[in-house]
């Protein structure tokens, strides 16, 4: 059989298999809580009245979500060979058949109650399934006393290479052709149907840990949570989950199995949490609050204030003039950090000046004309040995982290910087905006000094990140060389913990609530304070609306962050005074360790 | 022609080039200055009077030197082929007699003005050029018409490979038959001879750069000081001439090159200073003075204190029982940092509780019954990726220096430390000494307690490493933790730097100068004065005397240090008062960046 032979459904021809990107709809039963620390009251009351079973891991993402477990099941193992009697052709072929026949109707059964890309991925693998040539292969094998199992596995890696070697829109489909081959062959052996269920329902996902490609069709609508047995706070499930805005909890170890499949649960991301059973009634008043909380979100308007009206600027992290466009048109009052690697790391040569002024003017353009102190502080190529210069050449270094990135590529590469200066002064010609420029990985005065001056050249207005622990233990002596701070906490959290933010075994160092690096941010505000000029915060603690409180107590005059983050900041800071946040400041700075610092915040903030 | 052929002089049969280890003879023209960070007065004068050239360059070890320059001669390019005329045969075997016998009596000339090994090395190379055996082989391949230059490469390439196959002892002289054929070769051409001259007289010398085979047989009392055109302040170069006690001065640039071979220079290894033809008188002078600092350091006696007797404790970085013993017999009044890596890396399992005593009691011997406040720090194992243990699976990390290491290793290897500190407990029963016992990058509250805890447990006194930022910036807590702290500079620094310490590129920010690591070993510092417990430094810094006056004004109480370099810094000390010390602490923390901290530093200490 040559590929040609087997008709390709035309729905398989274009990609339907989108992630979900950009703003994300808040999914019917998942919703952020309003108390996000530790499980309130009525919570504890729920577990107790029923004495239900409760398994505790990682909350990395909040929310309620209440709805029965699905575990992913694992793909079969594969035969490597098997053999029949020439006897038992025609009963291997009849179980080939029906096991086509169940794979394709539970394939379109699911498509009945999936709507939008989903059913049309399901309906084509169904039809898939069903292929004429397929089927022959197997056939055939299975008359050459081949068991159907072992047959399947054959005829489906033929296809696969002659599909890999067409290339193109044929090779996207191997993965569809595989899942079919795990599918059949489990079927064949009256196994559950392997990978990740395709619910038609709401569900709680329960996996031992989520590759990408087990979540790139994730529908937050019916996945409404997500639980594994492994990983950390920046596990790839985690990160997928913060993007569905599904509550989230990782590293439950082996108690989650104790949950059986079809239990209905309710799982709290805040508190690590997941109820079996729980109270029906005091379950569903949770989801309720829940949901009541989602609509402060939903419905809430800037500008970023505390209930008593302290101003804190809520801005968004963008990294093209398309993400400024989305944020722009939410609630954000300007960009806090506007990444411009995303022109650099794809380039073959350095882009000239006018295609880097164009690219640059795109994200300023959605916020022009506004007014009042509207800005957008642009960051220069923060790129270096793990974010790798097509045109740059750099070397292999022993600790990237640690090496020349950042601001420290100029020394070698000045006309890059020069280059890119260059541009964005031509990019703010006419419009009626503030353009803020900072530099990435600053870390002495003299550097601060000199990249001041070449801003202060073009009519630039300069400021630096501190995410090197010296810059903010200097912090009166750089902020005189410059007008405005950003603090990037999670550069500044693994230098100062000494601890890779990537690794997973260090992750519990590396968190933003660690009170040696509250205290560095503290002095980095408070320099500011004295000083008249403004010190943001655009790492991922800006998103998280509890430590935002802190950072405001801390002094720190703006938030910026993905844009869908940023009403759920905005609900908190306008939940509480600004007393109110200098006094859960003070108490997570004296506290000894990241956890009790947390505690504390919360024990003052409240609900 | 076979190896066993050539008959291989007696003195090569032993290692006779034997590298300065341990305590390094003060050499007879270098010396440390006592004015250590600029020109002095009367040095301007020398340069101002003469106009003579002086060239820059980034002074690593301080000291004057005086003596004339002798450049590295590049090794000769190598032929690659070359035939002469059949009629030019004899007169070629001619040609390569003369330039054997001038590479002889050049050697057994140099041989006579040295002394101990580097004349023995001297008479065994003239010895090994004169072989009959390999000036067989040259006169044969002449005969085959090719230039003597050519069949000197192949006779002794030919040696090279059988030598090498013999392995052992004949595999070691490799290197002396190809600086025999690189000295051959110079002389045929009429080169000067090629490779780091052998002085007979004390002479400055000066490179392009130096590898480790080009400095292995440096004699202190020969080579007065170093000079390159290349490196830093953790080149090799640099190394070696801290070893050596040898001023030394790096990164002049090409600039270096205006001084020709044989003028006589003044270096000054603390100014960064080559001056070329200095006034003589002068020049002596500052020799003398610099003498004169050299007989003050040779002559002090413990124990350290400032001029109006304000008690620094000055202590020994040791690595083994050996160096212990050492260290002892000199001035250091205890061991403020036993590493105990050595007992760990080479071993291929974990070593026993009983062998682990035995070295660390070899540790504690040296010192056991001096009374008074005498103690040993011993660290526990500093291992991680970079320093990998050949029985534990370490794996591979993106960024060691911020990975899994030092006390983080112990999460995943309890055992391992709980051992170690068994085996402590052992070594010292029956010892009239303190043990104190610290961990390596701690970072957190947590941490501490537990390390701490550990240590009680089993009657040992316990204390961390103040490396990682985390722990200076929460300093009142981790100490109330612990009964001491020892500051480790090389880490604290490069995680406040962001800067990896092994980077070539990044030496000018990874300098204990930078005013941020000075903060942060004042709040180390001040913790431990408000705790009344003891604050050390153990790190490069505390051997660098006019930093060390800093650190004191800072309110470090002890400084421990490889022994050899303890001497000068109790002058320095010797020199100022506590007040001084602390002036010159507040100058430095209010400097803007690390050079100016160094220099106003210097104004304040003076001479």
């Amino acid at each position: 059989m040559v590929a040609s032979q087997l008709r390709i459904p035309s729905i398989l021809r274009t990609t339907v298999r989108t992630c979900q990107t950009g703003v994300i709809r808040p999914p019917r039963w998942a919703a952020r809580p309003r108390f996000v620390v530790r499980p309130g009251p009525a919570q504890e009351e729920v577990m107790a009245q029923t004495g239900s079973l409760t398994v505790t891991g990682t909350g990395v993402v909040s929310g309620i979500a209440y709805a029965p477990v699905r575990r992913v099941q694992p793909r079969p193992q594969l035969p490597t060979g098997g053999t029949i009697d020439e006897g038992e052709q025609q009963a291997e072929i009849d179980h080939f058949a029906e096991a086509i026949v169940a794979v394709q109707n539970n394939l379109l059964e699911r498509a009945e109650h999936a709507t939008g890309n989903a059913a049309q991925v399901l309906r084509a693998t169904a039809e898939l399934t069903a292929d004429r040539g397929l089927s022959r292969s197997v056939r055939k094998l299975i008359k050459q006393n081949e068991t159907a199992e072992w047959a399947v596995v054959q005829a489906v890696d033929n296809l696969v290479t002659q599909f890999e070697r067409l290339g193109g829109l044929y090779a996207e489909r191997t993965t569809d052709l595989k899942d079919i081959r795990d599918r059949v062959v489990a079927e064949l052996r009256g196994e559950p149907t392997p990978g990740v269920p395709e619910p038609t329902e709401p569900i709680v996902l329960v996996a031992e840990d989520l590759a990408p490609a087990d979540t790139a069709g994730l529908d937050p609508e019916l996945t409404v949570a997500l639980v594994t047995e492994a990983g950390g706070k920046t596990s790839h499930t985690a990160i997928i989950a913060r993007q569905l805005g599904i509550p989230c909890i990782v590293g439950t170890g082996k108690a989650i199995r104790r949950i059986k499949n079809d239990t209905t649960v309710l799982v709290d991301g805040a508190a690590g949490t997941v109820v079996a059973n729980p109270d029906p009634d005091k379950a569903a008043a949770a989801v309720a609050e829940s949901a009541d909380y989602l609509n402060r979100v939903r419905s809430w308007r800037g500008p970023g204030r505390t209930s008593d009206g302290y101003g804190v600027e809520l801005l968004a992290n963008v990294g093209s003039g398309e993400a400024a466009a989305k944020a722009a048109a939410g609630q954000s009052e300007g960009v806090g950090l506007f990444r411009t690697e995303l022109c650099f790391l794809s380039a073959p040569v350095e882009p000239g000046i006018d295609d880097q002024a164009a690219i640059y003017r795109s994200v300023l353009e959605p916020y022009a004309g506004r007014g009042g102190h509207t800005h957008v502080v642009i960051r220069t190529l923060d790129a270096g040995s793990d974010k790798p210069l097509a045109f740059a050449n750099l070397e292999t270094e022993e600790n990237p982290a640690l090496g020349v990135r950042g601001l420290r590529l100029a020394t070698d590469n000045p006309d890059l910087l020069a280059h890119q200066l260059d541009a964005i002064a031509v990019a703010r010609k006419g419009l009626d905006i503030d353009v803020w420029v900072m530099a990435p990985m600053v870390a002495t005065v003299p550097e601060a000094r000199e990249f001041a001056g070449a801003c202060r050249d073009r009519g630039l207005w300069p400021g630096v990140m501190v995410e090197v622990p010296a810059v903010a233990l200097n912090a009166d002596q750089v902020l005189a060389e410059v007008e405005f701070f950003s603090i990037g906490t999670n550069d500044l959290t693994q230098y100062t913990m000494a601890s890779d933010r990537l690794s997973p075994h260090l992750a519990a160092l590396n968190d933003p609530w660690q009170p040696a690096v509250l205290r560095l941010i503290q002095m980095a505000a408070q320099a500011g304070l004295r000083a008249n000029k403004p010190v943001g915060v655009c790492g991922e603690a800006a998103a998280d609306p509890l430590l935002a409180c802190v950072l405001a107590g801390l002094g720190v005059t703006s938030l910026s962050m993905a844009a869908p983050a940023l009403p759920a900041v905005g609900v908190r800071l306008g939940d509480v005074t600004i007393e109110q946040c200098r006094q859960a400041a003070c108490g997570a700075l004296a506290a000894p360790d990241a956890v009790s610092a947390k505690a504390r915040a919360a024990a003052i903030l409240g609900g």
